[in-house]
């Protein structure tokens, strides 16, 4: 945080803990909440990319100021989409994904009337796709962290490992898309370069293809609706394709629901609505924290979602304290 | 044709010889030109698939009339693209594509502001894309008839064999989306069921996808802009993909210049311009038509047509008489 502010001088921050506020005041910057940040009268768009939950607040501030979203956080629709969707739409904001399979819906929707068929989601299938179950109870949170083709923060790395990353984002495609979640197909692409794909109902399939590389759909949200040439991304050479079982190839699975049963969790919590999607990402939230302190296996990440799911008692139609008092509940399940 | 009139009771229709004229006297049915029923009143939406150059005029006197084309002769934009493509213009005309790859690149630059890099056009290779360049010249007609993926016409497919028919699909996008030709790039794809992509500024590469089957490019520009719901179409699933090297994946190769030296051919004909595109188009419908008859090898062909070419002295920004008189020329000098 320290080295940011020194290279870009910004006039607002904000940042959790007391303990860090006190620790920045050497700069020369006022320090403020995040909502206040992101209603601030001077910005047109705001990047949400606070990891879970914590992002929820900040994005309704901002989308009630009218500031177009672009949004990294997908816990925020997975766990409010509702409210989340319905404010946007009341205020004539633009919710714009910046995450490589969102993006790439949204890119394949460009110039459609809809008339879709379904959303085909692909998935790399992380770091496990290949090892026995029984393996899998004595990862390590070390190897959950080792993501074969993209790099970034541990909360999702772990997600992507257990899969949950990919329920979470069928969770958000069905409210960025207004799309009913069984219309929404998961298949593991062990190269992640079809970073999704739309099924029109003329049986024609749009497909958005590049290097995995976080920049594509953080600079398309960003100068949506144009397209910047920038040479700092790398090219996709359908010559050079290192990545998968065989070269030169794109290859297709079928997603071991047995093996990953955080994604089957995702799509009943959504099948279910209400608040069950925010005690999903909430006993998710808890649950992996806990998996990387080593107190919890690998393989009781999705037990304890169950678990919570199970004892839930929904509100159907929920309104944000609804959805707040939900995590809040599922967090306490949990923690256990 | 019989059968076709007695199905679908036409108040018009044209055919070529005067014998196959008098035979369908016995229809209901004035016998008139296609020119004249390309341009006829009550006539919305032109959809031209005749075979080869014949193709020409009726598409002209379709955009004369301000009729919307939909495109299948792809040698009418070989052979007089810089015309056809100024007279659409003028006569504010939409050509739509009726070939899987062109369609391809039309459905993937919808929404889109163009901001394109490059096209990259996708090929099966044909018949013959694993076997020796000593087998190539004993090939007969009936192994170069059947080709692997698509069921077409016999000037069309031994032109797939050739791969003069990726040349002339580079050449038709070249016009259809006015880009240069070295910015469109081919690579085989044996599955043909990537039909083309669209590379943009920011990196960003757009794929159409389907089961190969003529129906979706013929339907999605009859209908155009709407997609329409058809369940006769079959459906893709990219967990049941059994028509390549390995299963479930889609794969690339380079193509083989030195084996296939007809798409170079192609690429230099377009680039010297003018009337070039034309002798090419002309020597290789001739060419191709000595082969299908036993009197020339396939790898004669491409022989054919380089002389032709090399023979020509070129006409820059050609009249329509310029082109049809290099076409006259070609053909004369193809038949040998």
């Amino acid at each position: 945080m320290s080295k940011q502010i020194a290279e870009f001088k910004p006039e607002l921050i904000s940042i959790g803990s007391k303990k860090d506020q006190n620790k920045l005041k050497r700069f020369n910057c006022e320090v403020t909440t995040a909502e206040k940040m992101a209603a601030h009268p001077d910005i047109d768009l705001v990047v949400i990319a606070i990891s879970g939950m914590a992002g929820l607040k900040p994005t309704l501030a901002a989308i009630r100021a009218k500031k177009h979203i672009a949004l990294a956080t997908k816990e925020v629709l997975v766990a409010a989409g509702s409210v989340v969707t319905a404010e946007a739409k009341k205020h004539g904001v633009r919710i714009m994904p910046i995450d490589s399979e969102p993006s790439a819906i949204w890119q394949c929707l460009q110039g459609e009337k809809r008339a879709l068929r379904r959303l085909i989601l692909t998935a790399s299938g992380g770091p496990f796709r290949k090892i026995s179950f029984d393996k899998m109870k004595r990862v390590t949170p070390e190897q959950a962290l080792a993501h074969p083709t993209w790099n970034m923060g541990p909360k999702v790395t772990v997600d992507s490992a257990t899969l949950m990353n990919k329920g979470f984002e069928a969770i958000e495609l069905r409210w960025l898309f207004d799309m009913p979640i069984d219309d929404i197909d998961v298949v593991i692409h062990p190269q992640s370069i079809i970073h999704s794909m739309v099924e029109f109902v003329d049986g024609s399939v749009k497909a958005q293809l590049s290097i995995p590389d976080m920049r594509f759909p953080i600079q398309y949200a960003i100068f949506y609706p144009e397209r910047i040439s920038n040479d700092m991304l790398p090219h996709l050479d359908f010559l050079n394709i290192k990545s998968g079982p065989i070269e030169n190839a794109l290859t297709f699975e079928k997603p071991d629901i047995t093996k990953f049963p955080c994604l089957n969790l995702a799509y009943e919590a959504s099948r279910r609505g209400g608040t069950y999607p925010a005690v999903l990402s909430a006993a998710d939230e808890v649950a992996v924290d806990r998996f990387l302190k080593g107190e919890i296996r690998f393989t009781d990440i999705a037990k304890i979602i169950s678990k919570a799911l199970d004892g839930h008692r929904g509100i159907s139609k929920p309104s944000l304290d609804d959805i707040l008092a939900a995590d809040d509940w599922a967090r306490k399940v949990a923690a256990g």
